[in-house]
């Protein structure tokens, strides 16, 4: 491959590009996309309907880059919240611009002519001229290189140092700041002992009126959801909707009113009436599931301080350390209910098996990968397919196949990870949504560093890639070979995943094409039918990482990689400040959780390239150089352990000094009341179950509050009316995510 | 090495065994000799001097055998504490006697009838016939191995966690059952933040009062010694002991006092009365040095409840974790004062510091290791030193030589090693002495496993050893070709190393040349000049479970070696439940922290074993075993991460539960009073500097406690004379341990 296929790669995808984002700056345009297109705005309120079909609406026009342009950090913070500004930052992380600068007036011009040759005109140069491979071995030049290492390490280890600092000092003002958090004030307590005398919920009472009597002040059950209640909910479920569609003729649809399908028919009238009696006597069908339930032994206990809250958390409670687990609770709308029934005692072996599932998944996946590298030695792939042949021979088709079809595979196959990966999060036992999603995103950023990176780099059959492993030693000079010579795949991958993705991002392909199915196929005129998704960090936190962890380890080899990342960086910046501003919904926060895994993963990057130029610098034999590289590659650890000392434990527990300042302050407001009163309201699990009511509609048409199961029981004392307005709030907020990819 | 040649090395060895512990019985009957084999029970109480000279003396008896043997665990734990009770479940671990049922029954005559060939007698077969090596490839008998394997493993994990379960149970009652510990009131705080304002007791004595004042009792801080007050400690020290040569014409010799040379002197009487003088004026030099005194960022934070320190301990203080950070204090005795004063943020470099010397440490020590194993095989001996060519043909020579020598040159060099680890412990800034030891005990257990069995088992440079561990996969076959060939050496190891260190052990070598050397060179007669030593946990612990690894490891492949290793744990039980009753004394304790790490040895010794069985099956081709072995590896990993669930949370923290209960029995008894009391008393560091003072007599001639600095500051409103008793309690107990060996 030389550059002008390089360029012809670059050249397709510019258009690719163009096409797709003028294409998104059309449809957005168009009232019928606005649930793709504005999904988070249309959340909270109404859209307008029937504008006026005006030409305008068919030009394309660059207004939403500039509006994304301009809006600053603290709007996105109030509208994307934490997560939204730690993921800008990693977009913005300004190393790149530093590296480019390095390595385009320092290492290019030392590689290009690295070796006494006539040079041909630039275009029909290979790419090979400009890599470290072009180097002479022994040269003097290679001072050049680790000059550069050394560059980019210290600027990216001290803009690293800053961003740690600044979103740990973000973290704590995200908690002093807030109004008072539920979920400062609730301790989530699972394998509460099984007791014959009483009941899980008398032995929390029991237990927290005994040891923690000053700062108890109540408690809240998780019940269990057996297969008898999931059957009459699922017949509920179906009753509603046959209800709702008889219902359209009398009243004007709302806001929550949903159905299987749209078109409103009588036929069901007598049946619905019938059930209608059948209401009339039981009350509701949600009182008599109230006696099924099951009591789990898991609860929230809510504490009447922060700080008796986070010791109860931290403490360890009983002599048996897998009995009375406490964890500070999740927020409200982050509590993954389902999880919370999962006995304590499974949960470490849960742990050990999704990890095991992971790892076989992964080898799994070796088989698209091994493909994919096939199409790259065209001439194994002739031999394999003789028919090809004539088609191979045109240039242009070569290129393509060498140059974009690998890239093209690789990425649809990588498209069904995060799904299975969010999967294995989910039964690993997160009491968390953002947990599930943290968890999930390391899982994908794993898989995506090994299958793009290692297995690449080492191409061959599954067993001759492990083979390289089984041989530590050697690794440093197999990387240092291996890498340049798969500079072009790289590049390519970084045109092709990096700029088409963002894209495809943009104009929300999925989304629209169900938007159009709906519309023309099925009819649909509902805007609302469809449910913003919260931004999907564990596909979109990985994939960037991984263009770092490119840029890093290339960056001295091949930096003519550098540009291309370079734009892909500001192109990520503007789309997904766009994505932020207009399309995603902000369901839960992790509060800054994913950039202690940004940090480690730069820092492996990082250590990686050092080791690599290490290799290098070996096979070139620079021992100089090679002398050089080792210390830093020391340094870079020691910083990292360094930085893991200074701020990891922030991001892990909340300080005692911090939390007793705002329980003081609250004191003084006598806010504190207040926030007691709501403890129960929102921590109610079955707010959840009139979630999947307020979708059927039912609470809208008749407010219905009575339906909510043990209301009396959880609540004693307490007015049902206060109930209504939190569940109008949260309805949106709790619908079961579904991985967006 | 045949059957004859081993016999030969358990003759010689049993031949020592006997003559020292026969030596043992008569030594211990002399008297001057008390302060060697009765240090623990010379430390409280004064030894009858002059016994009558009578035969009995000379005649060795086996009443220390017999005593050790009646003595129950409760009075091991009453005279050693919990550590030694502890100590010895690892010596009696029962595993090997089943072991041992085992391999004899089963592996054995399947290992000897593994091939079909002549036997000769069995003495003078080689030692290969009875290891796994002689049976066939592809033998259908490597059932019986498996078979083996299976059953050692299940009773292992059986016994482990029983074991596990009834320590932690001990734990347990040993924090509920004891007189109300001060160190569970108090909180060790370090990186006091520097103020100009306010000094850092003020600042202490802030930030509690603001943020803990419903429990905070009082502090103490931590004082640097500097380097000019050192100089006048030493200076002063040395007039002390110049005072007491002069005193003691005057007063009769007290238990404590001591002095340079034994022989009372008039010399010095004038330079004594001028210093007499000089103390009169300035009341005693240690007031000047209380102003010189500098406090460190670190202080002993008491509060009034054992749960309120806990919680202070464990809950994250300040926004910046590097600042005010908390841990539970040390008991008094068990404090390592001089480590309180390293400033915090140095911590994590220390500790990285001394693991990288630790490694480069071991690195250094394969050159005797190597030429060691040069001795086992004595053609390149021969080749090397041709002189020695008619000394090693003769036979014996020659057994001694290869089944003797390579043992004894590698126990010596061992002998190094704990006081090097111990150097590296302290540095690393433990702030304990018994976790000062324990990081000792893992440093010398994982260089003992790795020098001893690791090493030796890949023989060679150290450059080809390196090269063994380079090739991850072929690690099992590799092992599995190798051990079975050490055989002999490790069974002579079991030999030389020990039984003889517990001969050596019992007859206190080292100690009983320092006093033969004192009573009959320098001529002191005194027998408190000997300063007892605690258990060397550091050292034998690990020496113990070495023995356990190689056990388990060799059992099925080369049964033989588990008569000679179940003699050792057999003679080591007595040896060492004679020690913990006579010599050494229990300086402070560890509360049973050694129990994790043995049994985290004892699983990884079991999985190695596991390993070189599958590597042994996979050579002998045999797929069903090989096949059986993979679950068991398994599932004994599994094992260990649910012990590590189960039981380790208790050995780091103590439970909620268990404290309030204490607190409330306490209140309840009217018990706080007196603790609080006490609390100041204990955690003052000047009591070592008075140790200083009764080490040099000079407290016993006048109970001058006016001179303990700052004792105004430190105890308002307390009374002296409270100190005095105290501090004669502790004199024996705070001076500074130098490890034994």
């Amino acid at each position: 491959m030389n550059i002008s296929a390089l360029l012809t790669s670059a050249g397709i995808n510019t258009g690719v590009c163009l096409v797709l984002l003028s294409l998104y700056s059309i449809l957005r345009k168009q009232p019928s996309n606005v649930s793709v297109y504005f999904g988070r705005r249309l959340a909270p309120v109404c859209s307008r309907r029937s504008d006026p079909f005006c030409f305008e609406r068919f030009v394309p026009s660059p207004s939403w880059i500039v509006k994304a342009w301009e809006t600053s950090e603290e709007e996105i913070y109030g509208t994307g919240g934490m997560d939204a500004v730690v993921f800008l930052r990693i977009v913005v992380f300004r190393i790149f611009s530093i590296a480019v600068i390095i390595c385009f007036f320092l290492v290019l011009p030392v590689n290009y002519y690295g070796q006494e040759m006539r040079h041909k005109k630039i275009p029909s140069e290979p790419l090979e001229v400009f890599t470290i491979e072009n180097v002479k071995e022994g040269s003097k030049w290679l001072w050049a290189h680790c000059l550069a290492l050394y560059i980019i390490t210290c600027s990216a280890c001290i803009l690293l140092y800053f961003e740690y600092k600044s979103i740990t000092k973000m973290r704590l003002e995200r908690i002093t700041r807030s109004p008072p958090n539920p979920s400062h004030f609730t301790v989530l307590i699972r394998a509460i002992p099984r007791s014959s005398q009483e009941t899980y919920s008398d032995s929390v009472k029991n237990f927290f009126t005994k040891y923690h009597s000053s700062s108890y002040l109540s408690h809240q059950m998780v019940y269990r959801c057996g297969r008898v209640q999931k059957l009459m909910s699922d017949a509920e479920k179906m009753y509603m909707i046959f209800k709702d569609a008889s219902f359209e003729q009398n009243c004007k649809p709302s806001l929550m009113q949903r159905g299987l399908c749209g078109a409103p028919t009588s036929s069901f009238t007598i049946i619905s009436s019938e059930m209608d009696n059948v209401r009339g006597k039981s009350g509701f069908i949600h009182m008599d599931l109230a006696k099924i339930e099951k009591e789990c032994a898991a609860a929230f206990v809510f504490f009447k301080t922060r700080y008796a809250a986070t010791v109860t958390a931290e403490v360890l409670q009983a002599s048996n350390p897998m009995l009375w687990v406490t964890d500070l609770a999740p927020e409200p709308h982050d509590v993954y209910w389902s999880n919370l029934c999962i006995p304590y005692r499974q949960l470490w072996i849960r742990k050990i098996g999704t990890l095991m599932a992971a790892i076989a998944f992964v080898l799994v996946f070796l088989i698209p990968i091994t493909f994919v590298q096939g199409l790259t030695q065209l001439d194994q792939l002739q031999q394999t397919f003789p028919f090809l042949r004539g088609l191979l021979k045109k240039k242009y088709m070569n290129q393509l196949v060498t140059g974009y079809l690998p890239s093209v595979i690789l990425i649809l196959a990588l498209y069904t990870v995060p799904p299975i990966m969010m999967l294995f999060s989910a039964v690993e036992g997160s009491i968390s949504r953002s947990g599930r999603k943290k968890s999930a995103c390391c899982k994908v950023l794993y898989f995506t560093i090994w299958n793009v990176f290692f297995v690449n780099v080492f191409t061959g059959s599954v067993i001759s890639q492990l083979n390289v492993f089984s041989s530590v030693k050697d690794i440093p000079a197999q990387l240092a070979k291996a890498v340049p010579r798969q500079a072009r795949f790289f590049t390519t991958y970084v045109l092709t995943s990096g700029w088409a993705s963002l894209s495809c991002e943009v104009v929300q392909v999925f989304a629209l094409f169900c938007n159009l199915v709906k519309r023309f196929i099925l009819r649909i005129k509902d805007d609302f039918s469809h449910c913003p998704l919260s931004f999907p960090y564990h596909t979109e936190v990985p994939r960037l990482l991984l263009f770092g962890f490119l840029g890093f380890t290339c960056s001295i080899l091949t930096p003519l990689i550098l540009p291309f990342l370079l734009i892909y960086f500001a192109l990520a910046y503007l789309v997904y400040k766009n994505q932020i501003l207009n399309v995603y919904i902000t369901k839960y926060e992790s509060g800054g959780q994913f950039w202690p895994i940004a940090h480690n993963t730069t820092i492996f990057s990082l250590v990686l390239s050092q080791i690599i130029a290490l290799g290098v610098f070996g096979i070139k034999e620079s021992s100089v150089a090679s002398g050089f590289t080792i210390p830093l590659i020391i340094c870079t650890l020691l910083f990292n352990e360094y930085c893991r000392q200074r701020f990891l434990p922030t991001f892990k527990n909340n300080a005692a000094e911090v939390l007793i300042e705002m329980d003081r302050k609250d004191e003084l407001c006598g806010r504190m009341e207040e926030t007691y009163r709501d403890l129960h309201t929102v921590y109610c699990q079955f707010t959840a179950t009139s979630h999947e009511l307020c979708r059927c509609g039912c609470l809208n048409h008749r407010g219905d509050v009575k339906s909510i199961p043990n209301w009396e029981k959880l609540n004693p004392g307490k007015d049902r009316s206060q109930l209504k307005g939190s569940l109008t709030i949260h309805c949106n907020l709790d619908i079961e995510e579904t991985s967006k990819k």
